[in-house]
C-alpha cells in the first residue's frame, strides 16, 4: 500500500477496498502513516464521499481496531446512541426503560462538548457514580443488572478515536460517511444485537435539515445491517430542548421525575418510542416498555444501575441529594405573546458559559449549573412572567442571560410531531 | 487565526484574505501550525482553487518567506523558467545568449527528478562546476560576468520548499494555483525584472494539454504582473525529447555545439524564441539573441560562466573533457518507415533505469550515462537502421532498451510548430 498513491485515488473519485483501507488506517493507528497523509486524505473523503460498501468496510476496520465486545450469551443484548443535542437526558429514561423490560442495556457513553451535553457527565453529577470500569466489571454488571452505563473505553475502536481527535482539528468533521462510521464503529464493537439510533433533527442538532438526518439515518442504518445487527433509526426535532431541564444534575431530575411518570411530555414519549422499537426489533411486545414504566419497575432498575455503580441510590428518593447551584436568576418576558421558538443552540451555549459544558476536552464542568425552560413552543406567555430560570455561581451569568433572552421568539408556534419518522 | 476556521473557509469555497494566508503559511513555517492542517488545507484547495486574487497573495506571501534578492541596479535582471521535460537543456543556450546580448541572467535552478532532468545536474557533469553559492557570490557573479546558474538557495522563499515536500507525499501537487504559485514565488524572490517562461506541453511534460498549459501559462502571467515584473510564457511542444541528446554530459554537449551553431534546429529555434521574448520585454532590439549566438559572443559569455564558477573552461573547445559511459549500445529498427512519434516519457524512464536520474531526492546520478535520439519525428528510418545510442555502464540497459523500444512509433507524423503560443 502506498499512501500517496492511496489518498490519490480518493482525490480522483475512485472507491477503496477493504484491505487498502485496512492497511492505510491501520497503519496510521500504528504510526507508521503519518497524521499529515491521513488528514489530506479525511478532506478527500470530504469532499467525494464514500459508497455505501466503502463505508461499510470503513466502519468495520474501525470497529475491529480494537476489542470487541461479545454479549451474544446475554438476553436480548440492545445499544441506544443519540446524536446529541440540548437537554438530551433520554438515555436515563430509556436504558432502565429496557432494561426493565427484560433487556440488556450495556452501553458506552460520551461527554459533552461546546453546547451539548453528555450522559457520562450527567451521571457524574450523583454522588459517588462511577463512569470507568474495567471490561470484566463492565461485562459482569451488565449480567447481574442487565443495565451498564460506562464512559467510552479506549479499548473499543481505538482507531475511531484517532481519527476523530484529527478530523477535529483539520476540519472534516462534517462528512456523513466519516459521521456514520465513528458512530457505528463503536456501536458494532460494544456488541450488541439491537442498536437503535435518535438522529435528532433542527438547530440544536448536529443535523439541521430533515434530508441530512434522514441520509445519516439510512446511511447508519445500512451499516449495522451490513453488520448482521437490526437498527432503527428515529428521527426527532431538537428546535427546543427536550424536556424543561439542561444542566447536568438538573437534568438527572428530571429523568427521575420522567420515571416517576411525572416528567414533561416530550421526554416520556420519546423515551418510550425509542423503547418501543428496540423492543420490537429485539420481537419482545412494544407494550413492555409502558408497562416497565407505568409499574415502577424501570424506577426501580436505575437504582440497582445506580448502586451497582457506587452512585447514591438515595437520590432517587431525594433529589435533593443532586447538586444544584445555590443562586437562582430569572430572563423574564418583555412582551406577552405566543412562544413561537426556544431556540436550543442558544440554550446549549448559555449552560456553556455558566460552566455547566466544556469548550475544549477534559475541561472540568460544574455539575449543579445549569437551566429550566419555564415556557415551552405553543405555550402562552404574560409580559413580566420568567420565561427561563437559571442556576449559577455568578460565573458566565451575563453572558448566559444574554443568550437566553436571544433564544426566545414569539409568535405563532409550528407544532409538529416530536418524531419525525423511522428509518429501518 | 483560527487554523480550524481557516481549513474550514477554502473547505467551503470561500477566498483567503493576504493577511490570514500570512498567518496560517507563516505560523507552518514557524512550527506553530502542525502539518496535518495545512495538508488538509492543500486538499481543500485542490478541490476549490483559488482566485486570482488569492493565488497572487499566496506567492507574495511564499516569496517573502525568505530572502528576497534585489537585482535592480545590475542592467536588464532577466530570469528564465522551464516547467521541465525530457532533453530540455535550453537553459544553457538562452542564458549566455541573454548575457551575451547584454542582460543580467541571475538564475537559480533546480535538479532533475524522476524522467526529468535538472539543469543544476548538466551542469555539474563538467569538471569543477560549482554550483553552490553564497549569496554574495552569487550577486557578484551577476555582476561581473552578467551570467551566473546556482543551485536553489534553501534561503529563498523557503515556505515554498516546505509546502512543496508536504504536497509531494499528500496527493496535492496537481494544483493549478499551487504549482503556478510554487514557480513564481522562487522568481519573485531572486529579483529579476522580467521573467520569461517556457511551459511545456506534451507527452514528455507535466502539463498534458495545450488547455492545461496555457492556463498554468495565464496565471503565471497574472502573478508576474501583479507583483510588477515582466512576464512572458511561452508554449511549446514536449511530444518529443528537445533535441536529440537525453542525459546530464551527453546535453553540456549538444548545448555546446548549438552555441556553435551546429546544434539541432528545435533547440536553437526555442532559444532564440524565449531569448527574444525576454529581450523584447526588457525593451531591447529582439535581434540581439541570433546576434550574440551568430557572432560566438554566447559561447564566449558561457566560457566565461564556466571559468567564473570553477569549471573546466576547456570543456568549450574540446567536450570529450567531459564524462561518457563507455560501452554504447544500439536500439535498431524492426521495420521500415517514418517515425511518428518519440515518446519523451519513456526515453525519460530509459535515462533513469540506467542511473542518469534520480527516483529520489538527495540520490546521486550518473553524469556520463544517456540517450541520443538518432531519429525524430518526420524521419525515415530502415529496418536494422539504429534508432537510439545508449550511452552505459551496464546497469539498467535491459530496462532501458525496453523503454526506447516501446518510445517509438512509425506511421504519418503530425508536424506542426514547435512553438504554439505566446502568453503575454
Amino acid at each position: 500500500m502506498n499512501p500517496v498513491l492511496f489518498i490519490q485515488a480518493k482525490r480522483d473519485g475512485l472507491a477503496h477496498g477493504e484491505e487498502e483501507l485496512r492497511a492505510f488506517l491501520m497503519g496510521y493507528l500504528g504510526g507508521e502513516v503519518p497524521d499529515y497523509q491521513v488528514s489530506a486524505w479525511l478532506m478527500a473523503v470530504f469532499f467525494r464521499g464514500m459508497t455505501e460498501e466503502e463505508t461499510l468496510a470503513l466502519t468495520r476496520v474501525m470497529a475491529h481496531s480494537g476489542k470487541v465486545l461479545d454479549l451474544s450469551h446475554l438476553p436480548h443484548p440492545v445499544d441506544k446512541h443519540s446524536s446529541g443535542g440540548v437537554g438530551d437526558k433520554t438515555t436515563l429514561v430509556v436504558a432502565p426503560i429496557l432494561a426493565a423490560a427484560g433487556c440488556t442495556v450495556a452501553k458506552m457513553s460520551g461527554r459533552g462538548l461546546a453546547h451539548t451535553g453528555g450522559t457520562i457527565d450527567k451521571l457524574e453529577s450523583i454522588p459517588g457514580f462511577r463512569a470507568e470500569l474495567s471490561e470484566e466489571e463492565f461485562l459482569r454488571l451488565a449480567e447481574r443488572v442487565g443495565l451498564v452505563i460506562a464512559g467510552q473505553s479506549p479499548a473499543l475502536a481505538p482507531l475511531d478515536g484517532k481519527l476523530y481527535a484529527l478530523r477535529d482539528v483539520t476540519a472534516t468533521v462534517e462528512s456523513l460517511p466519516l459521521i456514520a462510521s465513528s458512530i457505528m464503529s463503536k456501536k458494532l464493537a460494544a456488541g450488541a444485537r439491537t442498536i437503535v439510533l435518535d438522529v435528532k433533527v433542527g438547530r440544536g442538532a448536529f443535523m439541521k435539515t430533515r434530508e441530512e438526518a434522514r441520509a445519516l439515518a439510512r446511511t447508519m442504518v445500512a451499516i449495522g445491517r451490513g453488520a448482521g445487527r437490526r437498527v432503527r433509526a428515529v428521527l426527532s426535532r431538537m428546535d427546543a430542548p427536550l424536556g424543561r431541564a439542561v444542566g447536568n444534575a438538573i437534568e438527572v431530575r428530571e429523568a427521575l421525575r420522567t420515571l416517576r411518570g411525572e416528567g414533561p411530555q416530550d421526554l416520556s414519549a420519546l423515551a418510550l418510542r425509542l423503547a418501543e422499537e428496540a423492543l420490537e426489533a429485539e420481537g419482545l411486545p412494544p407494550a413492555l416498555a409502558r408497562k416497565a414504566l407505568e409499574s415502577g419497575a424501570a424506577l426501580e432498575k436505575f437504582r440497582a444501575f445506580l448502586e451497582a455503580q457506587g452512585g447514591d441510590p438515595r437520590v432517587v428518593e431525594d433529589p435533593d441529594l443532586l447538586p444544584l447551584a445555590p443562586q437562582v436568576a430569572e430572563v423574564r418576558a418583555e412582551e406577552a405573546g405566543e412562544v413561537a421558538e426556544v431556540d436550543a443552540y442558544r440554550v446549549g451555549l448559555a449552560v456553556l458559559a455558566l460552566g455547566g459544558g466544556r469548550r475544549k476536552k477534559g475541561e472540568a464542568i460544574d455539575h449543579g449549573v445549569g437551566v429550566e425552560v419555564l415556557k415551552k413552543p405553543g405555550e402562552r406567555v404574560e409580559r413580566g412572567e420568567p420565561l427561563f430560570r437559571v442556576y449559577h455561581r455568578q460565573k458566565g451569568l451575563e453572558e448566559a442571560t444574554l443568550y437566553l433572552k436571544n433564544a426566545l421568539r414569539l409568535g405563532p408556534a409550528e407544532g409538529g410531531e416530536l418524531v419525525l419518522e423511522v428509518v429501518v
